[in-house]
């Protein structure tokens, strides 16, 4: 079934394509609530032929390994240098963004988030990625639980593969 | 990286363990605008260890094989027979949806649904799915682009990976 990988690249895929590939590294967590954490992350960002990409990310803790979060959902490019990024966490969040790229710099800023009954309360997310050949940084900013937006994650990846 | 799927299940996905596996199958699709159409589809359902479930559904057109939609996100059991799914859609859509588990009956409706700019406008969404064993059924209606919430796919799959 894993004919898509056969497909060629969408032409309006466009400056995405830099985010192709799958990426491994480690990031450093914090937030006013939780104490500061460490993480190994696994990101794979892939295509079926179509004018998206595929995004799906996991972390685990450094110190012992337990898996801690997941987030899946699609890279859209939009004419104008212009991109849309929706995600599903497995906190129970769901994330509308919008932003630019720019050479290798991606800066986007969420329209939405909601969340399940269950979900802790999250209301806005800015994450700013930096490409650069095959390293990748990222920032995330998050307002959640009552507190303004503010720095969440910080992570340094390396594409190992295509 | 793949040493997730040596963990073991978290007993707390409960009802949601059927769910579980690779799922292949046919569907058909209708809708006001479009005409009908036939799908093939992969959904695989899979988990790290936590209590919740990840999921990734692609379809691709039955008479050309072209890629069609793909979605991705999370399923969370709830106490009490309650489950939460949280998808984003390749179309620029984000859902929360909450319902049902009883015996293999799902039902579930949205809570929130969101789009990004260039995303057709969906309001709302409501999925039944039937477990049986290795055999899945589900229905999906969709409320969009301006029309009441009405018979969108329909779908029978067979478990063919655990």
């Amino acid at each position: 079934m894993r004919v898509v990988t056969l497909r060629p690249l969408h032409p309006d895929v466009g400056q995405l394509a830099m985010l192709l590939g799958t990426w491994v590294g480690e990031g450093t967590g914090s937030y006013p609530t939780p104490p500061d954490f460490s993480y190994r992350e696994e990101t794979v960002v892939s295509h079926d032929g179509k004018p998206l990409l595929s995004y799906r990310q996991r972390t685990w803790a450094l110190d012992d390994g337990r898996a801690l979060h997941s987030e899946a959902g699609f890279w859209r490019p939009v004419a104008g240098g212009r991109v849309e990024l929706v995600l599903a966490h497995g906190t129970g969040v769901v994330e509308v963004c919008e932003g630019t790229v720019d050479g290798g710099r991606f800066e986007l800023s969420s329209t939405a988030v909601h969340g399940t009954a269950t979900a802790k309360e999250v209301t806005a997310l800015r994450r700013v990625i930096e490409v650069e050949g095959d390293r990748l940084r990222y920032r995330l900013d998050m307002a959640a639980v009552g507190q303004p937006l503010g720095l969440h994650l910080t992570a340094a990846l390396t594409r190992v593969a295509p």
